[in-house]
């Protein structure tokens, strides 16, 4: 059920509570990763999971610009505000709920968007007439996910399976060579650094070079059956704690 | 230069000041168009606008959800209020202008987000460091224009040109037995309804059995020249009223 | 029942659910008609249309100030930004309504105030406790609508109908000679100005020369009637769709 | 210089940086006074203090609504929020200030505007391009001032001199019956009502029956007076204090 | 029941619809007094007040910093946005009544602040679950609170009772002889100035040489018991008021 | 160099950039400990790293109430929301740089404060001029971090430490038999949960039995030193990121 390519009878025919909306980010992924590397890889998440699900779940349409004010200096990163996005998120799924659909996961692909969107689901569920949740998938691949980087092995291998064509594989020892190890600048656990440039050269971070589609294929695997669990989950929760 | 799907570098590689930014809506669009209707149609224009431009065009990923809370009754419409599209758009235009791409055309594909995008894009004509003007795609295909409706003859045969796999022709007959004539509820030029389902029963207003894909490659061409040349006067603009 | 003008004892013995509210704004009108003009013309259509109709009709006083920014370069022009405008007009319908006068219509008199008071009368009809439309009172002209222009023929005379003493009538050459034909300039269906200083150098579109008094209470009679069928009509509304 | 009754080049003409903003509110003024009390009185102020003032004083149209939701249970009142209110006034102010009339006097009528008017007018000091202060007339008038009340002594015989129409003199016994002795409940200096209805049965504090067209003719007398030695300070002041 | 030293468990215990939230400000009290005074000052009053009430009260713990903006240059002094300071106030008085302490005084401690706080108070009675008021504790000293000034005799006394480690007595001399006799630059009761440096040099208004600790020991005594004075009013009152 | 304890003109005389603002919350920290736990150890940090660094550093205020709504059904827990408490950080910290003392750490002592402070220092970074950083102290204390869990081992010690006459020691057994082994309901990464009772029936997470004293005075040490390398490293900090 892609919403956005039904129509509102047959939209209207989905016998569900479940919703699913994808949300990314358009931000710099390094010289090989395309610009909407977190858009691509929340929607095949997104959808993937909403196929491989017993019952129907309704898939709208990707949010491509999210909180990515770090990457502002790497051109073609775009973003919004946390409390413009905040908003956004919360209309859509306020939206997505007066339709009945008011179970609701947000699936995510951007490291950035992670706390905004605890804090809009978590206000959803206290205060308007929806259960909602936000799920990164990379969080979601078990001990993978200690690899994730910034364009790293992670990303890349998810786009090598399900978009190859927007990986410039050439470019993969350069984007390795120039990146940084880690994220951040750091004294104790503070980050010192606010833009990914200041700590960054060519904005990648982890090495890419340890990509793979078959590892994509597995990542996708893995945070589509997490999501499935998480859709029952979702389906079966009691929103006691709804009393507003 | 599809943003989503180039790398920074590429897109940072790009020599121009010129930049689109397709909005549309997630909405019903009758028993036979999709939800997605307004979002397929404005892409369609961006792309095919900047394709066949001769300088280089910055295509910003679509903006799915608009005003549309007009068709809030009808399943599988989504929305924001619209001072949240409003900051959305404004913040991602300020964005793209960050890049030095600070003359932008929002390609919009839904009559319920021209307020809004005047309102906006002239704020940031006055107030922000970039140069905005929207342009909707159904109001620069000539004679045709008057035909627009809603899920009627120009969407229809866009869809049917571009997109035909998501239009429904077995439910021409019953879209157009079931619509509207025309838009609203009049009283003089006063129009009493805020919400469709006041008119229509299946959101439908116009005939689209009136629709082909003949018809759609000629709005497409027609909208995408007009876009063509709103690129050079945009670009060769001297932008002297933004004096904030 | 002009509000300003009555206790509020004789105001709480009316006995309507009916109000106006006039909006006008202050801005320049060429070197011949006042920066008041859209006031004065507001709040004689609105005044006329209640000493007119049947039923009594609550009067409120007129809003002085609206969106006018694009004057801005002409001295005088007063504005508020458009979120401002819109708070101040939902605040005083939810107070109107909140004494039983919850079919409000909002009679305008500037171009400019239109989409911003569509946005507004529509969130309010579906969530607050009113019903209110719009009605600007050059669109209920008839044929004369097409000959509006800025501080043209128009204008122009329905001052000299109820103001005469605030138009300069040996200013109507210059003001005619300086004048634009058109507002805006134009790219396709796209304005590529934001401001009026950009297309007129006096702030006049169309030929003032063309007015007269008696013209003039010819619209303001078409207006004023325009207006009693619109209270006939919201009276009697059944509002289902309030249903937030 | 009454701005909404000259055009936009006398306007031009006028060679002052001082302008005066009325400010009122329509609210309850007992059974005998009008709901416009405090607009005609503020403007009747404003209007004398620029008419007797040496140099040419800018008059901007009055602003009819204000801080009233404390009478919000009598009939025919209107209030907007108070942030609504302040961004009203400071909109309008800023765009009196960018015609270069940066020295403004607000000259208010209405005791539930004042805190708010000392806000906006600070911040406007302080962080906008002008110069703004609040002058409410009634506390101008020397020893009468102890005498204000609402809708007593002083409102009453303003009105008799300026608006005697308005007045309805067959009143003042049931005014002055039903009315209360002073505003609010008090506990210490502490007044436990929020709302006037809780303390005066028909909304009158004070004995209107004191009132005389006399007293009106000095009240105003003595408070355009007063507006125009503030024209001299405000004119003359040296806003060192405006840094940011 | 100081709530910050309390468990949750022992105030779910407390018998009471009660609380008080202490108010202050921190910003220039002279050379002689601390940046703090007026948070020192409030919760003092405050827990006396609290202390000798019959019934329990809950003390909420106090805001330290308030609406200051007016004594900006003078090193130390800090400060909130009007509007923040009321969002700050509104959103823990909301939770303080979430626990069934709907009854809530607001103690303060800083004439900046009496404005905000009426206007919050009332929107709180108005439009939440709540009834409050605002307590501004030299306000209910009876004769003496004419001596206020600013960081003056009755500031420095009520630290020389609770805080005499605070006050540098070896400075009050010099406080004495650099400061102002009253606060502002007047044109009839206009205050030309919007910061207080603009009238004092070292920040004090009046002569805190007349300050002792007998006389803070009165004046905790008076206000406090006037605070308990009001506990009894609140308590009993019926916020028939509140209907929305 | 207390701020609230000293008077302006000696934090006049403090030669130094750097200042610190503590920030806590007001909320359940189970059967024995108080509810000012976080803002009672965010003070004693932040004080204590202030003390024992070399050169001088402003000392804040604490800000005692946070974000804190997941504790709501706990009695005695405040919260704003959180756009209120980012607003208040933000004043704060600018009002603390508009003194010189542009290099702040937020010192913090609660979780659910930990999103908010990343994004309003980020913001403050980026747009506004200053340069902050946040710093969690437990989150600074090595190896201990691990068992932070909520009124747990690492707050109880603290206060055991520095304020051990607000924790309950008759109370641990129960406060540790009927606490939660870890926070929230996890499916997966996603915490199904928004509310703490909905995992934890007394509000405690942990053993507060493993807490001691000494273990306090340790963490004390161990994070106000962290404390002090990171004021070395922020005074030092080439901002070369803050060009907006």
């Amino acid at each position: 059920m892609h919403l956005a390519r039904e129509s509102w009878t047959d939209a209207d025919a989905a016998d569900t509570t479940l919703a699913v909306l994808p949300v990314g980010s358009t931000e710099q992924h390094g010289p090989h990763d395309p610009l909407g590397t977190d858009v691509l890889t929340a929607e095949a998440v997104a959808e993937a999971g909403a196929d491989r699900y017993t019952d129907p779940v309704v898939v709208a349409p990707a949010i491509p610009v999210g909180i990515a004010e770090e990457h502002r200096r790497f051109s073609g990163t775009l973003w919004t505000s946390e409390s413009t996005f905040r908003d956004y998120v919360r209309d859509v799924v306020g939206s997505l709920a007066a339709h009945g659909w008011d179970r609701v996961v947000v699936v995510n692909g951007h490291g950035g968007n992670i706390a905004a969107l605890k804090e809009v689901t978590a206000r959803i569920v206290r205060h308007d007439d929806a259960y909602a949740v936000p799920f990164t998938w990379f969080d979601e691949v078990g001990e993978h996910t200690s690899d994730m980087g910034h364009a790293g092995p992670l990303e890349t291998s998810m786009l090598r399976n399900t978009d190859p064509e927007t990986v410039h594989d050439d470019r993969l020892e350069a984007a390795a060579a120039d990146g940084a190890d880690g994220w951040g600048e750091w004294q104790g656990r503070v980050n010192l650094a606010v833009d990914s440039d200041e700590f960054t050269d060519n904005g990648v971070v982890g090495d890419p070079r340890e990509s793979s589609a078959d590892l994509g294929e597995e990542l996708l695997d893995r945070s589509s059956e997490a999501l499935c669990d998480l859709f029952d989950a979702v389906r079966d929760r009691d929103p006691t704690s709804r009393t507003d």
